[in-house]
């Protein structure tokens, strides 16, 4: 069975917009059995279009597009259809009563966002303005979805999959998905081409994130998948996120779970860990809050680092983490404490400390134990800040 | 002139990985003239990657590839175009240099990397290890790049964008993109469609953001453009962001250029507005540092926020934030203080203050006054975040 995706937008194009729908539906047709074959990114143009659609109807079982189905002056996509499928269309009294009670009766095309194809299986949009289709197409299925990420997000999930595993049988394929933090792609490869050689049917895949690395393995029986996937989590055992949710998530269940609480300074993540944490709904339930002490001003006023350790160590130190991670536990009370600082460039790097160098603290109000870390990060800011990120929630997961 | 791009990865189509290179790319490309008119993405696969590119090369002037050039098992790109377009390889001394210099003799496949097709014209990446190579392939040109952001970017500015500038003619459309905070599409559409109807050459787009929306205007002459252009900044003047970088970016000019500083408190925002202005290099010039006061318990310790305004008016209310950024200003002699609270939900929210209720205060240490603000945003977690941060960052570059 194949599915292919085609994305409509000139934005999307010219970089206004980052297509993230297109791996969100990968994702999730991949977490349900499914798999995205190909994605074509296009413009708003009628002919074109048409074009690709006729194209990709012939090639695939099932089209998925996202946008061009908003009331705005770029939206193309169902006109295009229709007139591509020679479709005849009707008001749908249902939709039109929905937009009325969600947006009033001026919404501005209001009639036209509840005109749909008479023949069309209608999605309805519980946050925007345009329904979704699902339409019979030249043999094959071709659903329309609006471009809106969250309005696309809800249908997918609440619809679209149910649908298709309704109507199509899953592949057998399964696969295992492997998080390591720390590393990078020299250290794994080797291992990945040795499991390849025993195990040629299987399929390596390797994704370098910042700070981590993720492996998927893909394999037709679960016996070959385990040997592989075992070999790979026992030869870089210090280095495995076991959890399939992303670690700020996990974080939240483990502290939660055993109602700990927990307060961060941010140097040169400059805000980038607690903003990430508190991404989770609840966070509020254990993260107490945190410091950001940019300037050296605010380390000694709001975490009493010593100005002689400024002085002499740096911020940038493995004794001012230790400051910082301490005051926080006096200060707030939680129960573990998180501080890092450290130069994320571009400018600011020293011999000693060149730009990349991290400190990280993480602290226990129980034991009294603050354990702390050192990185090098080579890379730009970006780099620096992320991986920073990643690699300190790795640590603070694994403490736990 | 057609240019298309082919994103070779199966981490894309299963959504591992988001095509940030896609836009990345269509970006450049229309800043330096010209015009990205496709974008596909294909797996890791051999033939079908040959197939694609076959039709790709026959359709357009310029393909340019992303990803599969590394040394890494899933990497396939250079091999499947020496095959497809027949082309003998040589071991580059130059390449396998620079390889030694900054990897060491012991990198794995270093011959591998540093062999490249004799008729290539190589570009050098100073950051990874697989040189990007630009061919002559069936009468049009084929640029190869590495799929690692920092690597494309670096050789697409470098190296790319000039030798398209010397080999082909930019085209003559201009553009211009105008932002505007806090207002939604249906409150901008009517205009663009009574002046499109007007001007029927000119091409619309408008693209909704987190908190702000980005129209675009393409035209063929400038007059044309710039009636549209100062019709939409007058209609919507109090909303216009004016300049064309990043808004986190023109706050770090503006704050740099008139030696000010700042100081931040983020309830439910959790340190997105200080990540965001972080991300710029040099920003510890200006930015003195932020407390994410999470708990009400910090908010008192950290911020003296009276205990009867939390009692009475609540941690999200007008008074909290007045004195949220009162005291950050008395605490960080920061010329400026920003502070938010508010309720990102999905849980919190109460018939008086629903998800989506945020409170934001900007202080001036000149003046002493602290003017506040209150938005009601409705959506997610996620979009309550972002657009809280994006409209107080507008704010704050307005009140400056």
């Amino acid at each position: 069975m194949k599915i292919e995706l085609i994305a409509i937008g000139n934005e999307l194009l010219s970089g206004v917009t980052v297509n993230t729908n297109g791996s969100f539906i990968g994702k999730k047709l991949f977490e349900a059995g499914f798999s995205m074959n190909l994605q074509t990114i296009v413009p708003d143009d009628f002919s074109f279009l048409q074009d690709t659609l006729k194209v990709a109807l012939k090639r695939s079982d099932v089209v998925i597009t996202t946008g061009g189905l908003g009331p705005t002056i770029d939206d193309i996509t169902k006109d295009a259809v229709i007139d591509l499928l020679d479709l005849k269309t009707s008001l749908s009294q249902e939709i039109l009563e929905d937009l009325e009670r969600r947006f009033g009766k001026d919404l501005p095309s209001i009639t036209e966002q509840a005109t749909v194809p008479m023949t069309a299986y209608v999605l309805k949009n519980s946050v925007g303005t345009a329904p979704g289709l699902i339409l019979d197409a030249m043999g094959s299925l071709l659903i329309l979805l609006p471009g809106v990420p969250k309005e696309m997000e809800l249908l997918l999930i609440n619809e679209v999959i149910p649908y298709l595993i309704d109507h199509f049988e899953q592949k057998k394929m399964i696969a295992e998905t492997i998080h390591l933090y720390g590393l990078s792609e020299p250290l794994v490869d080797p291992l990945l081409r040795q499991l390849q050689a025993e195990h040629l049917d299987l399929i390596f895949g390797i994704y370098p994130g910042e700070g981590k690395l993720t492996v998927v393995i893909k394999a037709n029986d679960r016996t070959a998948l385990n040997i592989c996937s075992d070999a790979i989590k026992k030869e870089f055992a210090a280095h495995l996120f076991a959890s399939q949710v992303a670690i700020e998530k996990a974080i939240y269940e483990e502290f939660t779970k055993r109602k700990l609480t927990l307060s961060v300074a941010e140097s040169c993540t400059g805000g980038t860990i607690a903003a990430k944490l508190t991404t989770i709904a609840g966070a509020s339930n254990y993260f107490l809050g945190g410091v950001i002490p940019y300037s050296n001003a605010l380390k000694t006023k709001w975490l009493s680092v010593p100005f002689e350790i400024l002085m002499n160590n740096g911020a940038v130190s493995k004794e001012c983490v230790y400051e910082m991670a301490k005051s926080l536990l006096e200060m707030t009370k939680s129960d573990y404490s998180l501080a890092v600082s450290g130069i994320a460039g571009p400018s600011g790097g020293t011999h000693e400390k060149p730009v990349g160098t991290v400190f990280g603290a993480i602290g226990c109000q129980l034991t009294g134990e603050i354990k702390t870390f050192s990185f090098f990060i080579p890379g730009n800011r970006h780099t620096v800040i992320q991986s920073t990120t990643n690699q300190m929630l790795f640590e603070l997961y694994k403490t736990l």
